[in-house]
């Protein structure tokens, strides 16, 4: 693909009157160069069992064709129609909360043989149809796919096979997980209990390993299946989503993104974040990065916001402002589900591109001077290689196990500790890219590796971990990191376990702070945010150097936070939760140290900067203002061109950025 | 009917020894006239299946006749024995929550053929044996009916036939409720999915709508049924109850009041209301307008509290000013529920007339007073004749629409945008009736209409109301009115759609406010109350008057509230949520405007009043305060008897009022 | 036992590694010479049907009584294995919320066949294989047993069964309950419908009192089988628990332990309580009194808290404060739940004597004092015999009732106040034990009898208590007290029925408060706990002495809290819902008038008395320190030996206890 992706969702089928002409002269307008179809509408092109329709798809794929518009072709799976559900009733799910039952999408046992047949069916069909169509670029297998839940007899059934496989004896199963508490134990597999009413979580999290296997396993099917009749020059992606706070949020608790997207030619996501006054970049940042991760190369937004949500419709500029952002975390595309606001059903709330007048309105207006831009700047912009010194290890494994493992409170989960890291890490202009337990090989790659509460890790992991910072790498651990192993079995020894070495640290007991605060504010953040709440772990050093003790009558002498040398490296180590400010604090001092301090951490937020090199090699720097206010900042790079005024700009220059605004220079 | 009724429900089942006559002797001490037996005691009237036993009927009828008492019967349906559930459990209804279970009352399936086998049996048992006894003067058909929320199978195929009916054929449903929507079309017919998971909006109110329907046909089944027995001087009515917020609060979601009430002879009603410091006399009006409004005739008060609750229990003066409150809005009869408080089961926290010790007490002391004064004022009271120049419309589908769709933060629903409206009326001493959308024929006779929130409406409707305000009349709509039609299908046209001519505004976007004002607090309503919350479109007038702008560093380009002269009337648009003080301040501007400003709205909440004619044609007067401290007013209008008193009145003489005070003024 | 029992429950079966040489070693440093096992490892013991396994359990024995550790072995029944709910479902119980699901321990139908067959069958073979063991000096049946809301078709016709026996007749059961309400009467056995459903409370509270009937008689029947085996020096216990509120609080609501305790030799507990800034010791007093209470002798604290929870980490002292805490209460045996840290399934983050390292620790190390202390005290600490003046009258049938018919607001349950009372005599250092329903033949035992909220109760139970005040006695009743039968039938005489009499007051109405308070302040608490709330009963009274009258517009008239001569007693009657201090001062003249008050009143907490005499019939005297500061007082008994110290105490010696310190003085 050469040329930067402006999309839309487009639902010819939803459609309350012919529109497709109007819709395509409204898109040509506004720059769209693509349309993603057909994801959601299996009733209509199967509208009985082996009845197929696919006229929609033919009519707009022709029109599109004509007007030069791209299309993705999304397979229809994650809807099922309503003839399948009564002729196999079994296709829905089971889940824990019992069985399922019609109406939304997304319900669907993705084991269940007639679900898959009748999958796989619809797939050969329309790919098999529309794959040497010209105006096709590629396709989308499934939407936003995850495991529903799944867990009835078929499932419990696959998930003892698993088990057996796995730890090939019970006698290993039951000392491995615990099995003997409560008279737990499973001594004949035909004792093995449904696994929807278990209180074991070392059983709770490896069938949540089970479901997310579940989920690369389908998804590669499918890829498998639109494989065959992928063409040259069209590429096979999906549509990842985030685990959701009212918006995209951290690491998808259902789907190991890692592991499902290397069937994938490119990975696509949906960011959805909020917007107005709370529009921080924050979500786009992160959401790219991990994204950006899956497979180190750029992505798709394959769904993002346009007027969205009542409470999210945007103010003037801030739709430029994400749609830039976008490309600056190194997206090839940029699509808003969806094209139109639909009529009917339940999201007649959400706002799409035009609003349910179909006509045009102030943010089809700013989609307009997008699309122009994009078209004008796309040989500069497409393609951003990124490159970070920084990451970030996330993990499936310690999510799931703080959810069986919760803090005490029950208020902050895995991702709200990934997120405070990520978000100081963001708001100090630290590029980063996120890891995985799988991506042992490439640790070195970085000078600095975030470990937000690293609950549940093998001992490989952690000595790895420990060998990167003997290496010279620096780590930053969280609490709670190295407490359990990969079966969350807490280790018997004196925690932190094996990254205890590398910590220089030790502690067997923790407890939760009440008015506890880091003795004389050893990082500046000042009395209100000089606080520990949640969680505090009562360390011992054995060799660290202590940062900040607790402010405590009885727990005074325990460190809170220690940063070690070992062998060639340093290991920080924050033993409770700390506020946002410290937490940054800590995590300059670490990237100071690091050596990735340099001068675009001059700039803060709410002035972000991403850099990176297009194809062409030629550096690209992107400067937002996430802000409802001016702010100037001094040009601290190279002579360039600002590309969006097509204005020269020169190293040291005094720039100001307008409210939600942004410059984007390639250094000549 | 030529006697106020002043009445109890009265259980001679429940009494916890031999209590009749002596029962007699307090209520006619009280000025009781009336009681309600055997609504909910079939159990006891039928002990067994074709068993029947009326001795409490009985010997309560011959009792009251006696002591000149009058008797409602009432159909003792509403609560199913136990013999019934254990011989046919498929007579509970199944709802979406799963099967039903035994032990409250109405919990069955009003379609089931057996429950409607026994029920008719024990109703033609009951009436037939008691329809010629003098003490009988009408029938109350059931109590409180609603749907329960039947969906079982027999009902989910009832709804599908109901459906075909309608739509003709599934393209036109598939069409109109936008079925394509997440795979959801149907195709078949027996494909037709169980409604109970439906997440289409139209699906699940068309099917809330068929539900209503249900109760519409049972109540009109029971009524036929007792027709048969009914004597010439008997009625026959039924208890209909409110949306309820912890009282008796707004528009019934379950039951179409005004459909129900067609075959009835009278309408009757519950209303229960806050007391003590809470008491406002807004639901005691505002039922009895809906009430009055259901057959433009006077009404039944068949339940309303005395004790009540232990939060209820009345001030001294409250229930006086509670009984005369009933009759000032029309109705005939105030009937306490219930005569004693019961030993047993559930509801002993609720307290009737009488306390658990069946002695006097000082609610029962004040009921005297006004058992005296009914029978003492009866002849001037009785039947008031009322006549209003406003109206409300309010709309079963609107509210089951804004369920489905609900306003953003979910704390705000139909029946608060109704109360929000109607209590400004009510505290400007502006009298209304209300409307609904099958009231078509008789808008004319208003000056102006008020329509909270009408966002499902069809075409014909809304043309109506524009029609209304070209004729002359006033229409004030508040935000999303007119937003879908009837079947819950967003309009594809600018918004507010067809009474965007009427209103003479456009919009396109809506959004949350956060910290929005009305600029430069257009209505004087102060700081604190100049502010919108929850809901806000941005309006564009394009012939209509500016009222209010928003006050918005983004959106103060577009209107918040507008007023159009349209043909010889005027629409006045509220698109934003605004607090009861700028509420309150429209809708003066409207008063005044269509000329409702009269004598009467010199006086203001706490003080209220309330007038119509009595059956001689002579002008009736109430002045209520509903406060805690004295209030003093000058009576404006013609000499007269206050009533209460047997004192003169003369215009323009300064009245004091007692805390929870009234004065009744026959104007001569 | 001629020694105190410093214990832990010890788990072998869960241990991650070979550890029991170890954890012996660890232990005898610890001065642990007891250990519980076996209670909770049915699986491990019995791997499949018929296939016995009690390795862990002999080779702990063996090893245990090498050490000269004694061994109390548990039954194993509260955690089933899975063998057997695959083999056979039906032994889970069905509850109100449906059918029980495998996991979680205590999910069974305790009057299941199967599961009866299989309990008996391992507690034969067990308890016949240990009982002859030098080690075992006792055994616990079962483990916190409760009926786990069983409620399914076999113990429904259990049930019907038990109402026949009961009642006799179906008049008199509709009668006694009310069932005609609603329709609810039963007129054929064969009717009698599921009781999960009901909403008539003198069912609903049958019903609860008839699962706690199930608890006895499964305890009992599980004692039966263990006598069978119980060799001479031996006992038997159980480990009852309280009520939950985040910790142990209250009368446990599915279990009468009165009756439960009765086949018991000794009556066993678990106590778990706050700590750190919120320790107090109330629910050790608590649970103690009230275990101490069911045999009028010493007891077991079976479980309590070493690390627990990470907010109840305790501070340095409290653990020992804790443990002469559980003695001065009457405790025999103090031990910790548990030994090690479990390190998998749902209770990691539990912790327990030892961390999840196994290894020392803090709090482990503080046992080692207390462990030296218990050894060399044991003489003069061991079988504290307490006499107590005052008692609190507690009953399960009053707290179910307060259940279905709850306080308004929802937030106050009946355990709030006997907590409210209890607590302010705890403060007071007034001693005292728990009384029950079946105690009446004791009461003259006693100066004072505290009555919380006695809701339901027989005529027999009231009329006692107004004997026992004729007789001279002093009651404190509050709010509630005798408002309703024992079947839960509210009485039809004038409140508080029976009760009023010796309390000289009488009622017809209640009500809510907002912003009441008392008149006058006559108690001195201050403006900001002079308040009143959730409710008030308007008194008048007869005979009685008015003690507060409500501040109010209208009902300033009622009395709030009287008091009244009554034959040779006083009866105190406090309506309505009063602060911690108003009820304290309340309850102080009451203690004065009762002849309660003593030297040690003159002591307050947070320093704490209590005292008895010690198995040779001297007087011991434990002085308390709950808080975190130093506090002195005046010693102001005899001459005596402080015995942690050794030190000799002289009466008047002012005395300082350090913060969470205590002193225990014999008195010579």
């Amino acid at each position: 693909m050469q040329e930067l992706l402006y999309g839309v969702a487009y639902y010819d089928e939803y459609m309350p009157y012919e529109r497709l002409d109007e819709d395509i002269r409204m898109m040509k307008a506004a720059g769209i160069n693509l349309v993603r179809i057909a994801e959601s509408t299996w009733s209509t092109h199967e509208p009985q069992n082996g009845v197929f329709d696919f006229t929609s798809v033919d009519r707009v794929l022709d029109a599109m064709h004509k007007a030069g518009i791209h299309v993705i072709i999304g397979t229809p799976t994650y809807a099922v129609p309503t003839w399948m559900v009564k002729e196999h009733p079994e296709v829905l799910a089971e889940t824990s909360r019992g069985p399922g039952r019609y109406g939304a999408r997304q319900i669907m046992d993705i084991t269940s043989p007639a679900y898959l047949f009748y999958s796989e069916r619809i797939i050969r069909r329309l790919i098999s149809r529309v794959s040497k169509h010209p105006a096709v670029i590629g396709y989308q297998v499934d939407n936003e796919t995850k495991h529903y839940g799944t867990c009835g007899h078929n499932v419990q059934l696959k998930f003892v096979k698993y088990i057996k496989d796995k730890f090939g004896t019970l006698e290993c199963l039951n000392d491995e997980f615990g099995l003997s508490y409560w008279s737990n134990r499973i001594n004949s597999w035909e004792d093995f209990p449904s696994v929807a009413g278990t209180i074991n979580g070392s059983l709770g999290a490896e069938f949540a390993r089970f479901q997310r296997q579940l989920v690369t396993d389908f998804l590669a099917w499918q890829v498998s299946i639109v494989n065959e009749y992928k063409q040259a020059n069209q590429f096979v992606t999906h549509n990842f989503d985030f685990s959701w706070k009212g918006h995209s949020f951290g690491v998808q608790p259902d789907v190991d993104h890692f592991a499902a997207a290397a069937p994938l030619d490119i990975a696509g996501v949906d960011i959805y974040h909020p917007s107005r006054d709370e529009l921080t970049g924050k979500e786009i940042s992160f959401g790219g990065d991990l994204t950006r991760s899956l497979k180190q190369s750029n992505y798709f937004v394959l769904e993002t916001q346009a007027q969205a949500f009542p409470e999210w419709t945007p103010y003037p500029g801030q739709l430029r402002l994400q749609a830039f952002s976008h490309l600056a975390s190194g997206a090839n595309m940029v699509e808003y589900w969806h094209w139109h606001s639909i009529h009917n059903s339940i999201e007649t709330y959400w706002k799409g591109l035009l609003s349910h007048d179909l006509d045009t309105n102030p943010t089809y207006e700013e989609a307009i001077s997008i699309g122009q831009d994009f078209a004008r700047l796309s040989p500069e912009l497409i393609g951003l290689q990124i490159t970070n010194e920084a990451a970030i290890l996330v993990s499936n494994e310690a999510l799931t196990s703080l959810e069986w493992f919760k803090l005490p409170g029950g208020q902050t989960d895995y991702n709200d500790i990934v997120r405070l890291l990520y978000d100081r890490l963001y708001e100090m202009n630290i590029g980063c890219d996120l890891v995985h337990p799988g991506s042992a090989d490439d640790l070195d790659r970085y000078k600095l590796i975030v470990v937000p509460a690293l609950y549940a890790a093998s001992d490989e992991l952690l000595e790895r971990l420990n060998r990167y910072v003997d290496n010279g790498g620096h780590v930053v651990y969280t609490f709670k990191s190295g407490f359990a192993n990969e079966h969350i079995q807490v280790r018997n020894t004196v925690q932190p376990g094996i990254i205890g070495h590398a910590c220089g640290i030790k502690y067997s007991q923790f407890v939760t702070p009440s008015a506890v605060k880091l003795k004389d504010d050893p990082f500046g953040a000042g009395e209100e945010y000089n606080t520990v709440s949640t969680w505090m772990e009562l360390i011992t050093p054995t060799t660290a150097n202590v940062l900040a003790w607790y402010e405590h009558p009885h727990w005074g002498a325990y460190a809170a936070i220690t940063e070690n040398r070992y062998g060639k490296g340093v290991a920080t180590y924050i033993g409770c939760l700390t506020t946002p400010e410290v937490t940054g604090k800590v995590l300059e001092r670490a990237c100071r140290e690091a050596g990735l301090w340099g001068q675009d951490q001059q700039i803060r937020f709410p002035l972000i900067v991403k850099s990176g090199k297009n194809l062409a090699g030629q550096t690209i720097r992107y400067y937002f203002n996430y802000s409802a206010g001016k702010h100037s900042f001094s040009y601290p790079h190279g002579n360039g061109l600002e590309l969006v005024s097509s204005q020269p700009i020169t190293s040291g220059e005094t720039t100001e950025l307008e409210a939600w605004g942004f410059i984007i220079v390639l250094e000549k």
